[in-house]
């Protein structure tokens, strides 16, 4: 083992659109663990649409990563190290290890994996934040019912895929939002979705809002709202009364906003008064005392097949930023990962 | 008694701004009950910005007026003839009149109004429809904890009037904004607010945000929004995580949308996000199942004076046109009436 460890860093923030200018690939020393802390060595990155919003300095709901600094992400780790008690070299540890080939962290921040549950992957996905996610908002804020109609955009990602598959065995309507004829078969042959409407193919809001009449044609109760953009513009009109939004994300407008040559917040807001919408954001760091009972329902139905899943793995670090941006135009099918190590 | 009645019918639909040429002023003969009706003569008009909606043929949560027909409204009126058990000559009955001197009205769809209780108007008022609307919706939605600060626009109209003195009645920090420095003071001395801006006084929504900064230097848990417009702009980055926004008007936005150069609903759905708020759309006519409670708790009240309410009553039906035009224009001070008959 060599003492030299890779990682990636903030090289500027994004004016506009990012690009792969702001991020720079550095080497270091490793790192020794401290008491209490463990040496990990990455084996998947997970890459989230949420590290959008850290790379800019604007308030958010975590703090900007600094320029300089490594880019923070979920990891999936061998322990190398370990200076805590209950951790052993050769455990695997889920944690906020970085966009690095290596981290320390403390103990206590990362939770142990069992590699005999599922692939070790799927603690950054299916069964991690982005299935969590889909599952809090989905239960506690869409509250679906039996027979109702639900739409949710990026329909193959981590978060769509578990909501489309959740309220699809709640006997609800599913009705996914993907870019690409490819991604909406997989969402209708094998997760399940009732149909699926590929964005690519409406080029305007009207369009798409037309293609969703066909395939809701009760109209929408639960829109799960990750991605805004055109997909929201086409779905609130056609959202029924009383229908709920968990929004978790607006990832069409983090690379520069909207496009809308109008202000579309009048016409939202009397959308939502006059169809008794309720809108729900809500960020899944609050809400991890609800984890236990999610991986509880959740991880026997993936073990069992019963859930699907998909991964887009890029393969090494060096690549994470060309990944990472691909991923923001919707280049990834599945959840986006990187493999660190084999 | 003469045999003929006044009432103002819709003459045109309005293009943008309404205007008085949309209306128009009509006699016609008084028209006899039928079995299970009462003939009604109007002693007050309700004037309420949801009418704005009506006069339009947009979809929205009540059927439009039709061209040519009488404009709808509440009215607090002395029953002249009765077809119906239980009602009798010289009761007072609420019910939905409208814009007309006289109306027949089928008796299980009037209520009786008990002159001991209170004036009679304010059952158009502070214990009717608009009264309701505040405290459904700070109750229900807004779920006020004390410490907490709100903010709320129109604070001296009906709604806000009542958000304002509930909130302060249950220890929160209550804000108005209104339009005046004489509305602002009546708001402070007389309805006990904490504080209240005049948006009159703040050209841009920028200016505004600093006053609310003053005015609620905690940030702001709850907006009770009726208005939108500057105030929704001015209010939402100044929300604190988890805070509620109860929604039941756009009045700013009635009569000809926005004037923001860009579109502000990025912005706003990622504050949501951010924030994680909740925003609850509401329409007041579908909770009537609570208006006993709600009767129950303000009207005593009311009667003792500790909730205090202010009316602004334009004399003579002929005069409602120009009533509702000012009163969208917040030239209102207090809920706007229109005492039909003395």
């Amino acid at each position: 083992m060599t003492n030299k460890m890779q990682r990636i860093v903030l090289a500027s923030r994004p004016r506009g659109a990012a690009s792969s200018d702001n991020f720079r690939l550095e080497t270091a020393d490793i790192p020794a663990p401290g008491p209490g802390e463990v040496l990990v060595r990455t084996l998947f990155l997970s890459l989230d649409p949420y590290m959008r919003g850290r790379m800019s300095a604007a308030k958010s709901y975590s703090a900007p990563v600094e320029v300089g600094a490594t880019m923070g992400g979920g990891t999936v780790s061998e322990v190398v190290d370990s200076n805590a008690a209950g951790v052993r070299p050769g455990d695997i540890v889920l944690g906020m290890g970085g966009w690095a080939t290596h981290a320390v962290l403390p103990a206590d921040q990362v939770r142990k994996v069992d590699p005999a549950v599922a692939p070790v992957s799927t603690a950054l996905g299916v069964l991690g934040m982005p299935g969590f996610t889909g599952w809090y908002g989905l239960t506690q804020i869409g509250r679906p019912k039996p027979g109702e109609t639900l739409v949710v955009g990026a329909a193959t990602g981590p978060v769509g895929s578990m909501v489309g598959q959740l309220a699809r065995a709640g006997g609800l309507r599913a009705v996914g939002v993907a870019g690409g004829a490819e991604k909406c078969r997989f969402a209708v042959e094998q997760l399940g979705f009732d149909a699926c409407i590929d964005h690519r193919a409406h080029a305007s809001a009207d369009s798409l809002r037309e293609a969703l009449k066909d395939a809701a044609p009760d109209g929408i109760d639960i829109y799960f709202e990750n991605v805004a953009g055109k997909t929201l513009e086409a779905v609130l009109p056609q959202m029924n009364v009383h229908g709920r939004i968990p929004l978790c994300g607006t990832v069409a407008w983090y690379q520069g906003g909207s496009d809308a040559d109008h202000d579309q917040l009048p016409a939202a807001w009397r959308g939502i008064l006059t169809r008794r919408l309720t809108v729900g954001g809500f960020i899944i760091a609050d809400h991890y005392d609800r984890f236990p009972a999610f991986l509880g329902e959740v991880a026997p139905q993936v073990a069992s097949g019963r859930i699907v899943y998909r991964e887009d793995v890029a393969e090494g670090l060096e690549n994470a930023p060309e990944a990472f941006l691909g991923m923001l135009k919707g280049r990834n099918f599945g959840k986006q990962l990187v493999r660190v190590a084999g």
